[in-house]
């Protein structure tokens, strides 16, 4: 057996050692953590193995060490495990931004950082906490690994196996990249809505407005109601590529703004068409693949 | 027996027929149209009790005529009836946008126009067409009444009894305060998808940005599936109101991006929370009405 070493035993950190757990992939899953009342739940729920308050200890003894915690409370992590590492313990994260950490990871690590595979499971859920664990969680769900050419290959096929079995499918690519098209189709899309409730929550007639909003809007701003502290934490983390995707969108708007402003029929529907068949043909592939898993 | 003629006999005015019927409410239904094939089938499925090519004198005997149709077909309609309605025809209509209807409907009505009742029901559902019409459609869901000050007292309460029968909530409200609250809360959040999705699929690699894209932009870009020339009418049909709202949102997702770029995280903190409690609040405001009905 393999010692995994989990910080966040919720959702994310909950559902990979369940996952390990039904895969009877090997792992000895210790949940670790400062204050107790999740982790005790952690174990009674039987998602982990065993707890442990003494991250020196739990540190050093660890092969894979996993941060699964939300993304501010990691460099804080960093720094405590880094005197205890290992010599072959690999490290891993499960935060939405990837350039920052990785930056953090080699300034905080140094040359144990070669071991240090960060990494982004593509699966959030309206839940939170252990209770909202479930083994199969990343079955057919992208995780994303971000090592640049300093990485250990060892390293990175020990996190790749691990999510493999999660039954997980693992995409590799730089950590620029991956901040760019998660603040396209994740951050920005939030901070869109967050915007948009915020704006009309502030007038004075804010409850007639909100008394005859349906569907759509409800939809539209399901993300809106996201936790507050996890999205500053992420904006501020993802902020050069967020900033430059709200560029884009800017002009954009401004762009249909004017076609509006002109009575310009012709370029709304192109527009509008556009957006919607690639928002059904997206919708269409999304069904396909769930299909096949 | 009244008579009631209906134009359009998908999802709003077939519901309509059905609730007006399954409530026993007095009203025999005619469904008109210059093509026969969905009056045929809102025939053959019972939706309707008789069917009509004869716009002339189906007008001339009807009580009341809803124009249920997409927001571009309720001009063409309105000048299609105007010669033939009866001395006491009450005329209705069930678009999305109403200052812009009321005031086509003075032009090409005249007189008349003082029975012409313009009315939105806000309940959209994901399908279209006859065979998506349901008796309980409008079962607790707001219907917008708006008259002004020339509209026939009598015509209002007939159309507001029309709609109290299929189980609505019916509210009256100037066009004007109708056309920006629906501009927010419905017009606006539809452009806003149309728009970053719009983006994204502009992209020379926007597969793989939506290879990515999670449930978050799943619920945020439902609504950009829409049919885009029900969007370009409606847009250019509530333009005024649509512009300003824009300007709003625009001035208001400036001031985010001021507060990002200056890394400013308790005022994005500050935004956020509020937006996720109006959200939050909002949400359990529509659960605790559904309960209710």
């Amino acid at each position: 057996m393999k010692n995994l070493l989990v910080f966040g035993v919720g959702l994310i950190g909950g559902s990979l050692a369940l996952a390990l757990k039904s895969a009877q992939a090997g792992w000895r899953v210790t949940g670790v953590g400062r204050t107790g009342d999740s982790l005790q739940e952690a174990l009674n729920l039987g998602l982990i193995d065993a707890v442990s308050h003494d991250i020196a200890l739990s540190a050093s003894t660890a092969d894979v060490i996993m941060i699964a915690t939300p993304v501010a409370q990691i460099v804080p992590i960093l720094h405590s495990i880094a005197p205890y590492l290992g010599s072959h313990t690999v490290v891993t994260d499960a935060g939405s931004t990837k350039a920052d950490i990785a930056a953090q990871a080699h300034l905080i690590l140094g040359k144990a950082s070669a071991r240090f595979v960060p990494g982004h499971p593509i699966a959030g859920a309206e839940k939170s906490g252990p209770t909202a664990a479930q083994a199969s969680l990343y079955q057919g769900k992208n995780v994303v690994l971000t090592p640049d050419a300093h990485t250990d290959p060892d390293a990175i096929n020990t996190i790749r196996n691990l999510w493999l079995s999660t039954g997980a499918v693992v995409r590799e690519m730089d950590a620029a990249t991956h901040d760019t098209i998660f603040a396209a189709v994740s951050h920005l899309p939030h901070l869109l809505a967050f915007a948009l409730v915020d704006e009309l929550a502030a007038r004075p007639n804010a409850e007639q407005f909100f008394a005859f909003a349906a569907s759509g809007f409800r939809d539209f701003t399901r993300i809106a109601g996201s936790s507050p502290e996890m999205w500053r934490d992420i904006s501020l983390a993802n902020r050069s590529a967020l900033l430059q995707e709200l560029d884009h969108y800017q002009h954009a708007l401004s762009r249909l703004r004017s076609s509006l402003e002109q009575k310009d029929g012709e370029n709304l529907l192109a527009l509008f068409e556009k957006a919607s068949h690639a928002r059904n043909d997206w919708a269409q592939q999304q069904v396909n693949t769930l299909r096949k898993n």
